[in-house]
């Protein structure tokens, strides 16, 4: 990774590395978000500023590096990206909501509810999952991908989304709070909550490109031990980071008592683990070769970030 | 249509002439709900509370009807409309939410988060959302089905949903509470609001079916006059329904100064404009011949029924 000196942060050297897709990205997240319609518009901003507030992109990122990783044009990739990216939006929304976890800021801005209301986080929640889907069905959109395949896509991103993973882990999550929870249930919430729509990321990235079984696997193993190392730093920023860098509070899961992995076992031990993840992560990347380096960045960047 | 003497009410008239689809509809609700995870089960049970809690199953009974005009078979069009059920389904819980509507009872029970609680209803309402993309996508249903055919039902159904239909009617709904409004301005919320999903109900039956353009074009009119006509009767019970046969209060909407038909051009009018709408409807059925009496069943029964 390149880098000029101590006094660039990892993140900085991170998104320079990846400004490219970073702007696509963005650019993709513009352009495909419907326009508004008459009469009621403000649902229709909510989505946009909550969308395009900022954020790491990691999802999208992934995806579209996964398709390069097989071979595949990052291009044809970019409305599935950008879906995901709805679908990690929709799940800010929601979650920041009073009846979840109740916060007010989120990436250094008011959170949807509080630069809106209630109801409009709630129905601009609603419409960015909704959206994800018509965009991946869209006509107009991934022509070059087979019908069978992209059906195969939405499959892949609605499984990681739903009752068996990203909803079950935000459930058990909030079971968990202020309990007493087992290694094995803790891994259940962060494998479920955080790393089923990382691994949907990759996994989606690689069959738009036109993976084979093996880099499906190998791409399938990546994403959920990174994903499980993404929830980990999550967990470690909350105990040790700078609120100002994060655009957030830090201290919040102590307050609640929520279940996390410092909490478990120790913050050295955590990050002891995370670490060992990534490079275990890295391993299923060999079929790849060289092509898995952009990849192996994003999986270094994941526990190295500070934001 | 079949009755016995007027003792016999219009619902249990209808219900009789449907209750085979009926049956394999609530049979498919419940093959297809996606089986609970270790550790965390209450979002599910909530999923299958709401689901399960009864309901005319309109959407998906108009799904296999217009499967079968086309001359497809109904078999088929299940998990299209087993979806259109759920997407049906989570409208409702979070529209009962005390930042929506604020209903304590849906269908003569308690709403999903009285019976459960808030963020259990949030999560159960976000879940059966994206279970209808998994069901949709799903490669071991619709095997009959071609790929493309699959993502135009997969476009149709999520637009209707979304941000152009289904939630901008909400939240127009919402907005127009206490304001004077236009007859454009509330056919605009009620057509977005519940004629959407109702119009993508038939079309995506009618894809699946094997439709051609005409056909599809006649289900299209068909549906967005008695999608229309449907609200407009829910608007005309809220007046004069009798709450014990409904199952919630009555008066509810000239409580919150809701906007609705009735307020807006008197109770007998709006019937006048109801019947009216049917009446349109069945003319855009022309094209089916004697296929399409059982979706003008459906249509009758759309204004004549008393819940």
């Amino acid at each position: 990774m390149r880098s000029r000196g101590t006094c660039i942060r990892q993140g900085d050297v991170f998104y320079m590395n990846f400004s490219s897709y970073q702007e696509l990205i963005n650019k993709g997240l513009k352009t495909y978000l419907p326009a508004g319609e008459a009469y009621a518009h403000r649902v229709r901003q909510a989505m946009e500023y909550s969308l395009l507030g900022g954020g790491k992109r990691i999802r999208p990122l992934l995806c579209l590096l996964a398709c390069e990783a097989v071979g595949g044009n990052k291009r044809e990739a970019l409305p599935a990206a950008c879906a995901l990216e709805y679908i990690h939006t929709y799940s800010l929304i929601h979650d920041d909501l009073p009846e979840m976890d109740n916060d007010d800021f989120r990436r250094g801005r008011w959170s949807c509810h509080k630069k809106f209301d209630e109801p409009t986080a709630l129905l601009a929640g609603d419409a960015l999952l909704t959206e994800a889907f018509t965009l991946l069905s869209a006509k107009q959109v991934m022509k070059k991908v087979p019908s069978p395949i992209r059906l195969a896509v939405i499959q892949e991103i609605a499984s990681a989304a739903g009752i068996r993973g990203m909803i079950v882990g935000q459930e058990a999550d909030l079971a968990a709070e202020k309990k007493k929870v087992s290694s094995d249930f803790l891994r259940f919430i962060h494998t479920r909550k955080t790393a089923a729509v990382i691994r949907a990321s990759l996994v989606s990235g690689g069959l738009i490109g036109g993976a084979g079984a093996a880099e499906l696997k190998g791409l399938r193993q990546f994403g959920e031990k990174i994903g499980l190392a993404f929830q980990i730093k999550d967990d470690v920023l909350n105990v040790e980071g700078n609120p100002r860098l994060m655009g957030k509070k830090t201290g919040t899961d102590q307050k609640k008592a929520k279940a996390t992995y410092p909490l478990l076992m120790g913050l050295e031990p955590s990050k002891l683990l995370g670490r060992e993840l990534i490079s275990g992560a890295e391993k299923a990347l060999k079929i790849f070769g060289q092509k898995a380096e952009p990849l192996k960045q994003v999986g270094d960047y994941i526990f190295s970030r500070d934001r």
